[in-house]
């Protein structure tokens, strides 16, 4: 396999031909390699697709390690004082979506069978700093996920279901499933089965390019 | 080289080895490997280790491919409203880090020789969703970068030398140089080695890491 080279000086680099490209390493990419995941066969050594979704005996998701090098979505904040001092999520609300299924998604436009979009809350920390006044994060809060598989879900809207790994800094290693009414209550009215696309120009983006072939 | 599986159930996984496992690949991630930088010693066919920082010939910085993949560091909003109808920055602010840079900087707790770190300022969209009243992103409007390199900017603070890529949606392929005085200002008073740590949890929880080992 041949990698083009873009970026860099032409004649200063050589292509160079990578022999063994294993999917895993392309897909899971920085997470350091004592922790990458892979989902392999396990009755012959072939590796087949890696899905971030991954489950403990009781229908739990694991908590994904190094969540915070997945693809970055977006962070809408929604403080307290801007609801009444009642708002819902009084926090940022930093989404990713797992590199795999973004990867997908940049092909199809579509979030493939799998896809885990993770939402984690941070605190409003300083509303001054040297580039202004506004809202800057402050504490990571809690950690939840939202999973696409019409299979196991099939019951779902959507086939959507989410799950709670807990508070900051001591998240739980497998998160709980949630009632599915508290989340899609809100869900139903997303831009595009069921994520708030409108409010993510990340994911606008990524099918423009994928709309624009 | 062995890799060990996390996250998954165990007995149905076999421990996978792989024979080959490019730097390169590891680093770089998630990018497609058609847009994949390697840095390569044009010597000899090793590879040396990539660094994100590229230059054209007139030193001006090329622009990152995909560089909505790599590391998210935080996302503060400065709104006009807040700022007497004059932020400097009406917008949010999505900070990123090269891939490579925060590998190291999650082993030493500093931002090493070579670190790109990006600004894309995305204007203020929706301010009312079913999440509540608040910001929500809208649109890219500019990118811009930081890197550090105190061989090639010696003179700089820091060794931290500014690039502006222009305005979305046409990013210019190379960045020009900034006037630092009118980005080191600012950055001058940031907690960390010119970077706002102190907004960022994201960083401070990997510093924190690598503190605690």
């Amino acid at each position: 396999m041949t990698m083009k080279l873009a970026h860099v000086g032409r004649q200063a680099i050589l292509a160079v031909t990578v022999a063994v490209v294993p999917l895993g390493i392309l897909v899971f990419g920085h997470t350091p390699i004592d922790s990458v995941s892979l989902a392999a066969d396990p009755s012959s050594t072939k590796m087949t697709r890696p899905t971030a979704a991954q489950y403990d005996t009781k229908g739990q998701l694991m908590r994904p390690e190094d969540h915070r090098e997945w693809i970055f979505v977006g962070a809408p904040v929604t403080p307290n004082e801007l609801n009444d001092g009642k708002a819902a999520f009084p926090e940022f609300h930093n989404v990713y979506i797992d590199p795999t299924s973004f990867a997908a998604y940049k092909k199809s436009g579509k979030f493939p069978e799998g896809t885990v979009i993770l939402k984690e809350l941070v605190s409003v920390g300083s509303k001054a700093m040297p580039s202004g006044n506004g809202y800057f994060q402050g504490e990571f809060v809690s950690l939840e996920a939202m999973v696409k598989d019409n299979t196991r879900f099939k019951e779902e809207p959507g086939g959507w279901a989410f799950f709670r790994f807990g508070e900051a800094p001591d998240y739980k290693p497998v998160g709980a499933r949630m009632k599915t009414a508290d989340c899609a209550n809100c869900h139903t009215g997303a831009t595009e089965d069921y994520v708030f696309t409108a409010t993510y120009p990340v994911l606008r983006a990524a099918k423009a390019r994928q709309m624009s072939k």
